[in-house]
Order: C-alpha cells, then structure tokens, then sequence
C-alpha cells in the first residue's frame, strides 16, 4: 500500500496538451507545483511531452520501471489501460476516470473487465470515480484540477491525520477547514467506488502508517461489513467516522453517486461500536476533533471541571456536558478551599466563577490545583480573551496537562471568526462551540475507553483504579458515555 | 418602552474620572462615539465634568428634566440613587451595578428597597446586574467597557433582529458573530436580575416595535411563566430562544450568575411549544438562522428539493432533512424531463445533482422549474464556488424565491472562513453548515406553522389548500416538524 503514497516513479495516463484536459493539471502539480522527486511520465495519443513530463503513446514504450499509474482518461479506453500496465509490470492503478459501476449496466462490465485483469497481473486498484492519494510528507498528490495556489494552502506538511474519503468534494472542504489550523493533514486517500481497495484496506494501512495518528473516514457505504469490523478491532489509533445514508433516502442519494450497495445503517452504526470506532456526526468532525487527540493527552475518567470569566457558560456547559454523558466534578470543600486562596474568585463551586480580572499567577495556581486533584478528570476551560494575559495562561495550561496527564478542551467565548485568528495567530488547540469543546472531551473518554476495551485486561486494571472496580463496569462505561 | 431605547436625556450615575471607572466608559461611548445627540449628564462625588458631560453631585442638580438615568456605583449606594431619581421625576432606570439577589441575604433586601422606590414613584426599572441596553438605529449604547473599534464594529445600522439577552457575555458574542454577516442587530437589553422589567415585557415590547422583525432571546430562567407565555401567544414576529438550565446542574450554575429561580425546564419547553416560540439549539443559532427570516420567504410546506454539484452532500442533506421531520419532495416524471432538457445535468432525482460544470442560463432554468413546481415547497441548494458565475446565479436565485414566495437555505461547501468571507463580499444569505441551512429550513417552517395557528381560520384554509384538509392537520404539523 506505501507504494501509493511513496511512488518511485508515476505515469499519468490520459495526460496531454489538450485544453481543458484532466491529466495534465496532475503533471502540472507534480513537476511544477511540487518538490516531489520520482519520475514522471505522461501517456496520450500523441506521445507528447506535458509540463515537462515525457510522452508516450504506449505504456509499454516508457523506458523504465514503473511504480503507480494514474489513469484519467474515458472510461471506454480504461480496461485496455489497464491491461498495458499489467504487461508492464505495474502493480498499482489509481483510476479517477468516472462512469463504471456508478453510472449502469455497461460501466459495471467495465469494472469487471477491470477486476479481471487486475487479478491476472496481482495489481492492486484504486477507484474507479475517485481523486486519488495525496501525501503531505512528500508532497506527492494526484488530485486533477488542483490549482498552484490550492495546491501551497492544502499541501501543509504538520499534518499527522489521515483520511480515507470517498468523495472529492470532501476533500475539498477537510483540506480547506484545515488552513490555519493547529492540526492538518498528513495522508488523504479517495476511494471512490472501490472495486479493489476499500476501507478495511486503508484503516489497516493507516494503523501501520508511523506518521498517522488519527485517521478520519467519510464513507458512503461498508464493501465487506466483515473485514471492516475486522480491521477496525486491531486499530490502536482513535478514528473517527462519518457514514451518509442513516436515512433511506440519504443512502438512495449516496447510491447514485458512488455506486454501493445501500447498507443498512443499523449495520455500520454496531459495527463503529464493537470495532471502537467512533461516529461522527457532522462532516465538520472529521476536522475539528482529531486535535482532542493530538494536542491532548486522554480523558480517562468522566468529571469534568469548568472555569469561565463570562458566567452563562457555565450554565450552557453544564448542560452541553450532562446531554454527552460526562459529569460535573464535585469539588470537595478542600479543593474548594484551595481555590478560594487564589483570593480572586467570585465562585468556587463546578462550574468555577473566574469574575473578569485574574493575574497570569492566579491562574496557573487554578490550573495546578484542578489538574492535581483526584477528583477531576479532565478540564472545560471558558475564558474570554479581554486581555493578551490570557492567551499566555492558555499556553501555559496546555503544558500542564501534559504534566499532569489530564486534557483541557478549550473554548474561548468569542465569534468563530476570532476564534479561528486567534488558533492560527498562538498555534494553540482551540474549539469554535462550546458544544464542539465537549464533543472532544467525550471523543475523547470515547476512544480510550475503546482502547482499553481492545486490551481488555489492562483496560479492567484501570477501571479498578479509577472507578473501585465493579466488574462489567468497562463496558457499562462506554454504553453510558 | 420607547423611552429606554431613545431616551431625550441621559444621566450616567457613577461616571467619574477615576481610573478604571466603569461609569466614565458609558459617558465616552456616548458622547465620543456615538452620534447620539440626546442630552447626557454625570453623577458624582466631586460633580466634575466626564468626557465631556457635565457633572453634578447629586440627581437633584440637574438642571433640565431627564428621560433615563444608568446607575453604576457600588451596591450599597444604588438604592438611594434611586430614591433620587424618583424624586427628581425620572421614570427610567437602569441598574448595571451588580451585588444584588443573585449574591445572597444583604443583596436581596437591598433589591426590595429599590423595587418598593419603584412602585412609590411609578418607575420602569431595567436590571440590577445588567448591561442595559443598545440601540443601533440612533446609537444609543449605555454598555460599560466598550472600545472605540467595537463601538464601530457592533453598532452598525442594518440590523432587523433584537434581543433580549440574561448575559453580557453572551451580548458579546452575538455582537461579534454577526461582523459582516447579512443581518445584525437592531435593538439589545440585558436584562439581568430582571426585578421589574422581564422577558414577558420585552416580548410584549418588540413586538410592536416597527424596526424589528426578528426577536432572539438568552435566558437563564423565567421570571412569570403565565405572563411569558401570554405574550408569547401574541407575538406576531418569529422568537427564537436559547434557554441554559435544561439539565439540573446547568440550572444551579445559571442560579449562581443571574439569581433566576431555578425553573423547571419541561415548562419552559411546554411554554414555548403553546407560545409559537422556537427554541434554539445552540447559542449559535441565535446569530445564524434569523437571516432565514429576514432574508427568504416562508417555508409553507415540508417538501425540499436539494440540488448540489457535490454529489457527496446530496445524501448528508438528505438525511438531515429527515431527521428534521422534513420531505425530500419527488419529483414528477414531468418535472425530471424538464430538468433533463435544460441538458447538463447528472441526475434529475431529487438530490440533483448538477454535475460539475452549468451554464447561469442552465442555473436560472432550473431555479425556475423547481420553484414553479408545486411538488417543492422549498429549497435546499449546495452550489459549490468553482466560478464566479456560480455567486452570480446564487444572488439571482435569492430574488426568484421572493417572485416565487419560496424559499432556499444556501449552503455553499466550504470551509466556514471561505463562507464568511463570500457572504460579506457578496451580502448574501449563506449559512455555514448543512446542518444549519437545514435547521434553518424548519425554523422558517416552524414559524409558519406557529403564526397561523394563532391566526387558526387562515391556517386552516392554508392546511386544507396544501395539504388535502384533513382535519387535526395544522396541530399534527408542529407535532412532527
């Protein structure tokens, strides 16, 4: 599978000089857009040299070994394609071209034809109908269409999440969402209508993928339910996934545009839970709560303190946090009493009253004493920015849980907008709703409760530690979170 | 009313020029900032002159009549103050000092001297606790703490929306958040510990107020269920309201910032159901779906045609227009064959997916044909912005929905930051999630639903017109939006 995203040398296939032609805006991004190193070589009817990657009219006629072939031609043309790199030896084809399975009867006897061939040479195949691979770490990517502007913003190189989308507008919006963010990319594959490679294939790969550690799915449909809950059980990684198609009639729109069969969502849905991957539920999630993640260590238990400058969050926070199943910590009078020493509080009680002024030493000794105490687990911090003082005891605070071993999902009451400068400007992990902030932590207890599911004896261990070891209590905890 | 949000005269009780005083940043607003010319005095202990309005030592010095006063001194000092104003005939008063019923025995005591004040001279109290209020159409701002630049950025004049919000912090917020958005702000009051005007006042209040069209509402309790829903059942405008405490910690922390009785959230919830009001998910929505009411028609049936370039988002919106309680209308084979003569596009089942490439005349073709169509009801389009044309067609599509009387909840798939920044430059109605032009659909649907059953005759008629007349109709609708 690294051979996608770690390719020697590529043909493009289909590119050409051509107006409006797909194929070439691939060569253009690689030889100009990108400091991506292999050869490239370009196939079109002319033999023509594009963006200064040599032509051919044949794959067989390229003087070299060839790692991965892109074909983005008609599909009509594809099968016979497909069989000149078989002969050529090339083990891997990623076909963007549409209008196989997806599109009726006579593209579902090309897919097959495909399938054929590619069985007889051992190629492995990527789409048909898909974008393609793009790799931040070397900088290789084969989207069509990708302009150099679009090509700089998306191509980030700090990304360490990987996705497997099976749409291109997708891809589009993750990588816009991500620009300016303190998380990013790191691999993303589309699959399209994956007659060969599917998603068990990709979450396996991603698990291996030293540089992967989060993955992210969209999925229109399962191809093997199976091997997806299979795959998904040995994953040590936290992934996060959406599915289209909970309704009859979003699984009957997704149909038609990448041809799979219309699972029955109840199906994925058990499968997310015993494979312990979590759901997302907007396609929004899929780039707002990997830096939970990240940028975090894991919520390992449910109580969660909260401090806020702007006394209605902790009202809405409150809410937010029962609704996800998490829970206010109670703070004992001894911890109370701690913070009361801070000399600057208005309320000391969950969810803690900051008032408006507090000086950077003040805060760090809240931080202490909350992230120290055995009775919470993780923090919601609410603190409005009215002054640069703030940002810095933000900065600080993201130390300290590191130090502590507890996170902090970080909400700053302000417009999204401000939100965004303000992640971009002081690189820090900020959440844009109070409900997206307690989204994560709940992703977050989510995951490492799934995590030590799948290794159940030590996960029973820190149940006992934790929680006085009521037996059962592991999986209690998850169906309640 | 009237006379808190354009009062003749001011007097900012408090305002000195100490450091770090409160009362001073009113009088700087609205003498410096502001193009308010009403008359605008300052109380306090030396009677020196604040930013330019002149100062007396007590209420009683002033030589002219004063419409309003806004007290910001220490506590203990309030209720003599406005002993003051009572005898000095002034019949509005804002109390923005906090330290009253929501900090214990002594601030309650103090707050029944001031209500019995009250009712001796026949005085309108706003707060205590509160920020007041602000008016955009004539400036008039008595918030505390504001800078020049925000006073710029949030007292902008286009606003059709007001609020009655229990939080400053949340003020801030929605401020912010509607910086270059399509709509904005006409009128806000916070209302604080609401001892004499309350939400069922405001209610009644903006109700006939001519300049608002849409009333938002932040609450922490409700003071007067039977009022409040009272007036609700009269409010002719769509009320949308975000309500903290529907879980019994957030209702103890509400308690704890604005002093409210910690109400029951089921009644509030019933309340809201009987008064037409439409509760708000997220504190979010009340500064991203009023754009549907200001901006688009009514949303007169349940039956959505969703049309994309993004065959991705035809399923995510479909199966968030169900979960909605929304249709995904179908289409007649007539209807499609029209579609498929405009001669461009993929697929003319609703989700329709566009393809990638159309025409503005294909655009407005199709505009036509659904919205002419009496199988949809609404609109759901994701246009995404390859081309400029695409922006151009959209703003076109805005005017038919008026000629048509349908309307359309754009979402354009994009990264939030590219939505904001295409909704400014262009000062069109996008909405930033598909989950939110989706929600933005029901509320407009809600609404409708609401307002003819206050209205029953008509709504009736409307009922059996649309949908066939069974009778029990109209309440059904609500029950399954």
């Amino acid at each position: 599978m690294n051979m996608f995203f770690n390719p020697r040398s590529v043909v493009v296939i289909g590119a050409s000089n051509s107006p409006f032609n797909l194929g070439s805006t691939i060569c253009r991004a690689l030889n100009e857009y990108s400091p991506y190193d292999g050869k490239i070589y370009a196939v079109n009817r002319k033999g023509e040299t594009v963006h200064g990657c040599p032509g051919y009219v044949s794959v067989a006629d390229i003087p070299d070994t060839v790692d991965l072939a892109v074909i983005i031609t008609p599909a009509k043309v594809v099968p016979g394609f497909v069989r000149q790199c078989g002969l050529k030896g090339i083990k891997r084809v990623i076909i963007e071209s549409s209008g196989f399975s997806e599109g009726g009867q006579e593209g579902r006897e090309m897919q097959d034809d495909i399938d054929r061939t590619a069985r007889l040479y051992d190629m492995r195949i990527m789409g048909p109908n898909c974008l393609g691979v793009l790799n931040t770490q070397n900088k290789f990517c084969c989207f069509y269409g990708i302009q150099e502007d679009n090509f700089d913003m998306f191509v980030q190189d700090k990304g360490e999440i990987s996705y497997v989308i099976q749409s291109g507008g997708i891809v589009v919006i993750v990588l816009e969402s991500f620009v300016g963010d303190v998380v990013g990319v790191n691999k993303i594959v589309s699959i399209g209508n994956k007659s060969d490679i599917d998603e068990a294939d990709m979450l396996e790969y991603f698990n291996t993928d030293e540089d992967t550690r989060v993955i992210g799915m969209y999925l229109e449909n399962i191809r093997d339910g199976r091997r997806f809950l299979d795959a998904a059980k040995k994953v040590k990684k936290p992934v996060i996934a959406f599915k289209v198609g909970r309704s009859s009639e979003g699984a009957k729109a997704a149909q038609s545009h990448t041809a799979g069969m219309a699972n029955n969502d109840m199906i994925f849905d058990n499968a997310c839970k015993q494979g312990g991957i979590i759901r997302a539920q907007s396609i929004s999630e899929l780039h707002s709560l990997p830096k939970i993640f990240t940028h975090m260590p894991p919520l390992k238990g449910k109580r969660i303190a909260v401090f806020t400058n702007s006394g209605a969050f902790g009202g809405i926070t409150a809410d937010l946090l029962v609704d996800a199943g998490l829970e206010m910590a109670k703070l004992s009078d001894e911890t109370q009493d701690k913070l009361s020493r801070t000399g600057q509080i208005f309320n000391v009680a969950n969810p803690i009253d900051l008032g408006p002024a507090l000086s950077m030493q003040t805060f760090l000794e809240i931080f202490d004493i909350l992230l120290s105490s055995d009775e919470v687990d993780g923090l919601l911090p609410v603190p409005s920015l009215w002054h640069p003082m703030v940002i810095d005891a933000i900065i600080e605070l993201t130390k300290k849980c590191w130090v502590y071993g507890k996170p902090a999902a970080i909400y700053t009451p302000n417009s999204v907008q401000k939100t965004i400068s303000y992640r971009q400007e002081y690189d820090v992990a900020l959440f844009e709703s109070p409900e997206e902030a307690v989204r994560a932590l709940k992703v977050s207890h989510l995951n490492w409760c799934y995590q030590n599911i799948k290794d159940e004896t030590s996960f029973r261990r820190s149940c006992e530690k934790q929680l006085s070891g009521e037996t059962g209590l592991c999986r209690n905890m998850i169906q309640s979170v």
